[in-house]
C-alpha cells in the first residue's frame, strides 16, 4: 500500500515512519509512505499556507491553492485510491472502515492546521473526511499516525507472527477483550487465576468468553446491543450483573 | 505539565515532541513531556519486556514486572497525578475528559504492545484506561500522541493567537464547526459564499450558526440531542432537511 501523507508539518511523521512495526513495515517493502510538505506548493512569494478567514473569527484557515496542487501531485492518474482529510466532521474510525481502507492500493491523507480548512478545497478533493473521535487535536498529523496504525496492522505481513490479530477487542465478536495474566504466576501476592494454569483448554475458553462479556458490560455496555452473542449468554451475564448491585 | 510517557519505543515520539504546537511549547517550558524506555527496568537477563500468556493463545504480553518498576520511578512521592493506560476497554476520550486532564500537574501515560498488558500491573498501579476510539492500534504510541495533543493545546499559553480554541467543533455548543473559507475570493470557479463578504457582521453570526446545525445534522445527527440548540433552531432546521428528502 502506498500512502501519502499531505502536511505543513512533514518532520513530525519522522519517527513514526521509521519506529516499530509501521518503520519494520516499510523497511521491508509492505508499505511506502511518504509525508509530502505542503508549504512548497505555495504560489505566494513566502510560501505561505494560510490566511485570515472571509468574515472574521480568530485563527487562521489553510489556503485552498497549495493543497490542491500538492494533491494534484500525488494523485497522477492512474491514481484510483481514496484522498482522506482528517477533520471532525468525518466519518468516525472503527474496525469495519479500517479493513475497508487496507484494501486499497494508494491513499492521500491531508493533515489540516491552524483552524482548519478551505472549503472548496474540501469539496473538490477529498473522498472521504474520517474523525478518529469528538474531540479537537491541533492538527490532524496525530490522527494520521492513528489512522495509518489502524489500517497497515490489517495488511498481510505487516504484523509478526508474535503479533496475533485475534481475540482482540472489536474483533468479530464485538467484545472487549478478556483480561490476560503472563508471568510470573505471582505478582505482588496476586496469583494469576487458577483457570488458566488448569491445562483444560474448554474452561479457559469459557473463562475467557466469560470475561469478555462481563469487561464489555461493566465498561462499554453499548456494545453489547451489536455484540455476538447467544441468549444463554444474555441471560447469564443479566444474572451477573443483578450480583453485582 | 508533566507527562512521562511509558513505552517500549520511546524513540517513536522523538519527531513528535520536536515538532510543531508541541515542540514550541515544550521549548517554551510550559510543557515538559518525556518518554521513558521500560525495558531497562526488566529484571531479567535478556531485558525481556513480554512473555506468552497464561492459558495460550496467540501473541505476547507485556510482563507486570518492567511496568510496575518503570511506573515507581516517575511516580515517586509527592507525585499527585494520574497514571493512565492507554487501551481499548477504557473511558473514551472526550473534550470534557481532555479538560479535566488539562488540569493535572503530572500524568504518567503507559503504551502497551503486543497482545496487550498483564491484568494485575493495571489493577495495581493505573488509576485510569483511557480509549482514544473504538479501533484496534499496534501499540498505545499513536494513541497517547493523540492524547498529548488533545490535553495541551488546552493548557494556557500553549496554542498561539493566531490558534484559537472557541468556535471549533465540539466546543461548548455541542455542534460541528461551520465551513470555513479564505483567500482567493474565488477558487476553480468557486466563490466565497456572499454573506461573508458582506460585513454584516450580525448576519454572518447567524449564518455560522445555521452552518454549524446542518453540518451536525448532515454528519453527525447523534450529537443534536446534547447540543445546545433553542427550540426555533429545532424547528428550523426540522425544516431545512424536510427540504433535502
Amino acid at each position: 500500500m502506498k500512502i501519502k501523507l499531505l502536511t505543513t508539518f512533514p518532520e513530525m511523521f519522522d519517527s513514526f515512519l521509521s519506529s516499530s512495526i509501521i518503520g519494520r513495515a516499510i523497511d521491508a517493502g509492505i508499505l511506502d509512505i511518504q509525508a509530502v510538505d505542503i508549504r512548497p506548493f505555495s504560489d505566494s512569494k513566502h510560501k505561505n499556507t494560510d490566511d485570515y478567514p472571509f468574515g472574521g473569527g480568530a485563527g487562521m484557515l489553510m489556503m485552498p491553492q497549495p493543497i490542491a496542487d500538492a494533491i494534484k501531485s500525488v494523485t497522477e492518474p492512474p491514481f484510483s485510491g481514496k484522498r482522506i482529510y482528517m477533520g471532525p466532521r468525518g466519518k468516525r474510525l472503527n474496525q469495519t472502515l479500517a479493513e475497508e481502507l487496507s484494501h486499497e492500493e494508494e491513499l492521500v491523507i491531508l493533515c489540516g492546521h491552524y483552524e482548519g480548512v478551505d472549503q472548496r478545497v474540501l469539496d473538490h478533493y477529498i473522498d472521504m473526511e474520517i474523525s478518529v473521535g469528538d474531540y479537537i487535536l491541533t492538527g490532524g498529523e496525530p490522527a494520521a499516525m492513528v489512522l495509518i496504525d489502524c489500517i497497515s496492522r490489517l495488511i498481510p505481513g505487516v504484523l509478526g507472527s508474535t503479533e496475533s490479530i485475534e481475540d482482540e477487542s472489536f474483533s468479530k465478536s464485538g467484545l472487549l477483550e478478556y483480561p490476560q495474566y503472563t508471568r510470573p504466576r505471582e505478582f505482588e501476592g496476586e496469583e494469576v487465576p487458577e483457570v488458566l494454569i488448569s491445562g483444560d483448554h474448554k474452561k479457559i475458553a469459557e473463562w475467557r468468553r466469560q470475561q469478555a462479556l462481563l469487561a464489555t458490560a461493566r465498561y462499554r455496555p453499548d456494545l453489547l446491543d451489536n455484540a455476538d452473542i447467544t441468549d444463554k449468554e444474555r441471560a447469564w451475564l443479566k444474572e451477573q450483573m443483578k450480583d453485582q448491585d
